[in-house]
């Protein structure tokens, strides 16, 4: 099996991308090629030996070769005309805006690429903190109550403390824990620079965070369960560093009927929407209860260090994507009414 | 103002979505190119005159010069390399798959070409009649009460009679009304041909209803209220021909107050996740309250036959386009860990 690493995108995780891909690199042991979006949404055909963060940061990546998405793949140009580059599998490494919120889902099902990742409706719904709540509520999963305030609005109802966030950024970009009324606004404004809409909830003080990474291959496929140590919540660069990881962490300690319990929560949010997809889901327990905080569609570096054999999950999903639904186009209405109308 | 239309696509619409181009060539008073994207999902630049049906039903269309989708807009190969095809902006006539479902949203901001139609969000929400319920109910917008079956489900737990639909349709396609459970069975089988999903509804006899295009420029913009004629439900042949409509029709019968709660409904669904798109709401109404059926992201013929001046809509939309948010891509987190680690 051939991957291709598609990675960076314009987005605020585009750095966060790039680490991504280098841990994958090492983890995934597979033969592999490098597809970078860069700043331009302009996709380069990287060395493997060249992936290292300085390639990009110093724009050396511009002397690879150009690639060209169209019907059937990646194109490079040659002398004869264009070559498809070769791979029979593409990994959605982009995290956030272009790989999370269904751009990428959608060129690669426009021009038939198969891919593990999120499709176009789980991008939308895993990344839109909203629409995440309204799907986890009608499967049967609780979230926290929250509200929604548009650029403009500086009003909660809520009592202090209230965790601040854009509507639809991951990793942590512009989110603040707000104590007191008079941090509200600052807040908010941070918020605001990168969403026009921003989610408030209640900051639950020392709540239990369950993070479950999983996929449905022939059956389901589970990581173990981590409980991120945190302070408080990770920021971005603790979360930027946390993207690189590649080894495996300690399994929370919780029993067996909370495991089994946040497993079936993972069901019911990923059947059947994710499918094709290795999400993380972030659940809380509160008095036993479980909620879901967020879906990351493409976790950071898939998440690999949750698993016991990460390369087998990949295996097995591989050999799982949803089938693409063939739509026939044979003009049979034009035709009858031309016939109809004598033409 | 030069307009491009982009039509055709993959979808069960496909037919549609040419029917509408050519009505709309006469409605438009713009300038206009014509891109259609065929059944292999390519692309072709067709002229004015060919737009009739049978260049599509014909494929003389191919006889016409490719255009490729890149950043920056649609190329077409030239002597000397190749030439960006001109345009101010593009129209996104694509009914039902691809040009509704996110598809072509994601690709147009991806490459960043402006256009009238709904975004991505606003496209999986509009086009999976389940994301509509739960989006309207959290607007605040009441829905019919429903059941979603999976292929392979074939109970319904609603009295008869009862209106069976494929998830993510339009056009009536697929679309039963059932009376008797004998027939349940078989109503089932034909949703299930075009969706893995089927949404079921009580069938309300003689319902009602009413169709409200519109959409925000500097205020909001609204047709007239349409209260559609039908035989129970317009079936796909009937629609088809409805889609070539260039002729205004009548208003419905209905109080100044029942048309400002339409047009107040339809301000909090469209406000603001459909932005940049001219979409058409068709609501019941039941014992004077107001239940959305569905949203048409991209309604036939743009509804231009419900609008006293049409192409002042389009002027309007065209100048109020959401902006896009740029995001700098600076590799600071990059240089500062390199930094750190003295590479």
């Amino acid at each position: 099996m051939k991957i291709a690493l598609l990675f960076g995108g314009i987005s605020y995780e585009h750095e966060i991308s790039i680490v991504s891909s280098i841990a994958l690199k090492d983890v995934l042991k597979y033969e592999k090629i490098y597809i970078f979006c860069d700043e331009k949404r302009e996709f380069y055909l990287i060395d493997e030996k060249s992936m290292k963060s300085k390639t990009f940061s110093s724009y050396e990546y511009k002397k690879f070769p150009k690639l060209n998405l169209k019907s059937g793949g990646f194109y490079q140009k040659s002398l004869l005309g264009e070559k498809k580059t070769e791979f029979d599998l593409l990994l959605n490494v982009i995290h956030g805006a272009d790989g999370e919120d269904g751009k990428i889902a959608s060129m690669l099902d426009f021009f038939r690429v198969d891919y593990i990742g999120p499709g176009i409706e789980a991008s939308v719904i895993g990344f839109n903190k909203l629409f995440t709540k309204l799907y986890a509520e009608q499967r049967g999963i609780k979230t926290l109550e929250y509200e929604v305030l548009r650029r403009g609005e500086y009003k909660s109802s809520f009592d202090f403390p209230i965790i601040v966030k854009p509507l639809r950024l991951g990793s942590s970009i512009g989110v603040s824990i707000v104590r007191k009324a008079e941090d509200l606004e600052y807040a908010l404004d941070v918020a605001y620079e990168f969403d026009e809409e921003v989610l408030i909830e209640p900051f639950i003080e020392g709540v239990k965070e369950y993070n479950l990474a999983g996929c449905k291959a022939e059956d389901f496929v589970f990581s173990i369960v981590e409980e991120p140590k945190k302070e408080e919540f990770l920021d971005f660069e603790k979360k930027y560093l946390d993207f690189s990881r590649t080894q495996r962490v300690s399994k929370a300690n919780i029993d067996k009927d909370k495991e089994n319990a946040l497993k079936e929560a993972f069901k019911k949010i990923y059947s059947n929407l994710f499918e094709g997809a290795l999400i993380r889901c972030d659940f809380f327990m509160i008095e036993d209860e479980i909620f879901l905080n967020e879906i990351n569609t493409v976790p950071g570096s898939y998440a690999n260090y949750l698993f016991d054999d990460f390369n087998d999950v990949i295996q097995k999903l591989s050999s799982s994507l949803p089938s693409k639904k063939e739509i026939r186009i044979d003009y049979r209405y034009i035709n009858s009414i031309q016939k109809a109308k004598g033409k």
